[in-house]
């Protein structure tokens, strides 16, 4: 991410969701395996995405921080249910113990849970219009729910174990659920609190659904061609667990060609903005190439 | 509960909740599972407490009954996290398998954390004022998480095992955050609706403190003396696990005692309201004195 911007960004982003995540009043063990779970490293793509779309409408970062802190806590919340060994039963994340290994699984359950309610309690009380926080509270919800994220979670779970019987069309709507779903809310809340007119947002919306399966093509490549060391979390687990991925479905050349169509879509979307566009340019070629 | 308008409300919340888990852009299983959690019963005693906290305003039904149906959702992913083998590791709830038992603990997870997502959904479109919408999501976010619901289920786990060493004011604070930050709510949510005067929400929160504390002593004291038939719940699990109870800390007849003392403290503190407090009056009483 050559942005110079996004660098700022993303350390105004860390503090925020520090303070957010400091709970006087919350058990000290369970604060502290939240605390875990969201502090520890990550790449803050979702909080990124809502400050560079907010910036497209000089929107106030104070506010667009609000919104790119509950989006992470969702993200965050996710990973650490997905890990569990009910689900996923991964032990490393961004290079450290998963929350149920550091802790233990009862307490990454609730952690999960408490991150989740710490998001929207976030949203409840962003410097906005009620109108427009109410309306951030909606698409988040929306995204991370039985028709978003959580959906397409449990569309995964049963697609495990049988890569076989899986269309890359099956596949592709897996993933728009799982991980497209919340980098469209990050995408659409930057532009919600910059009070975005509808053809703006139907762009950003073009935008944001090439990014998000951008996002998971390159993750599956990398699953493929990077090591445990480098990803942070274990390699070449898609394989191992028989999941079905773009490189098993299509190969390793037809994924990457599939890639740099996306990116060619997510540019001439983005075509009609003006230069307060290049942080989400960043963004979208960072998501693309990104090797970690 | 005598008050044949309960009954009323009771049959319009269960058909509330049925339509707000009609999701047809859900995958199909996991959705079966959300529905599982919910509708298969259950008392609906907090709903049933924000309609007739509503009504002691006036508030209209249809607002009432979309506050009632999220704190609900809330209440009913929080038992089917509660009874995965991680946590209370129970196989009966309301009568019937627990989700994890009916579906697998993965779906469990994720049904939980989608039945979350949806009550602030429901909040997000109720139709009320931006800003009454927007004070719900926040006490439904904060009475769920790492300082409420969550926070308190966590102390409980941390609890259970080592009863000898709670004191009986500990044991009251677990209990405050974990089923009594959720009844607090379920009041203060109709009385926000009902735009209810400071000094009002300062009465019903003296009440919704001494219901939230009857409801666990009760609960606490038909463990001892129900059987699992009676309760739809494993009966003797308390002292099985070796977790403190009112009846282990106090006695059984100091725990009676301390029920009706809380009964008293909660018709007192309805006192200056009208002939509208009946419904509530109704559900205090029935809370001190249910059989299941």
């Amino acid at each position: 991410m050559p942005d110079a911007r996004l660098d700022v960004w993303r350390g105004r982003i860390d503090a925020a969701l520090a303070q957010a995540l400091d709970l006087p009043h919350a058990p000290r063990r369970l604060n502290a395996a939240m605390r875990h779970a969201v502090l520890l490293g990550g790449k803050r793509m979702r909080p990124l995405l809502t400050l560079a779309t907010g910036a497209l409408f000089d929107a106030g970062e104070i506010p667009l921080l609000a919104a790119g802190v509950a989006v992470e806590l969702i993200h965050a919340y996710s990973l650490v249910h997905d890990d569990l060994p009910s689900m996923d039963d991964d032990a490393l994340r961004r290079g450290q113990p998963t929350v149920h290994v550091a802790f233990d699984e009862a307490t990454a359950v609730l952690a999960g849970d408490a991150l989740q309610s710490l998001a929207f309690d976030v949203l409840a009380q962003a410097p906005v219009a009620a109108d427009v926080a109410l309306s951030l509270v909606r698409t988040l919800a929306e995204a991370s729910g039985a028709a978003g994220m959580c959906g397409g979670q449990a569309l995964d779970l049963d697609a495990t174990g049988r890569s076989a019987d899986i269309t890359a069309s099956a596949l592709e709507h897996v993933h728009a659920l799982k991980t497209g779903a919340l980098i469209r809310a990050s995408v659409r809340m930057g532009a919600l609190v910059g009070r975005a007119d509808s053809r703006a947002l139907q762009r950003l919306d073009a935008f944001s659904l090439s990014l998000g399966l951008a996002f998971q093509v390159r993750d599956d490549i990398l699953d493929v061609e990077a090591d445990t060391a480098q990803l942070g979390k274990t390699a070449g687990k898609d394989a191992q667990q028989d999941k079905a991925t773009f490189p098993a479905l299509l190969g390793l050349e037809a994924s990457k060609l599939k890639l740099s169509r996306l990116q060619n879509q997510m540019q001439s979307a983005l075509a009609d903005f003006d230069a307060r566009a290049e942080s989400l340019r960043s963004l979208a070629n960072y998501t693309a190439t990104r090797t970690h």
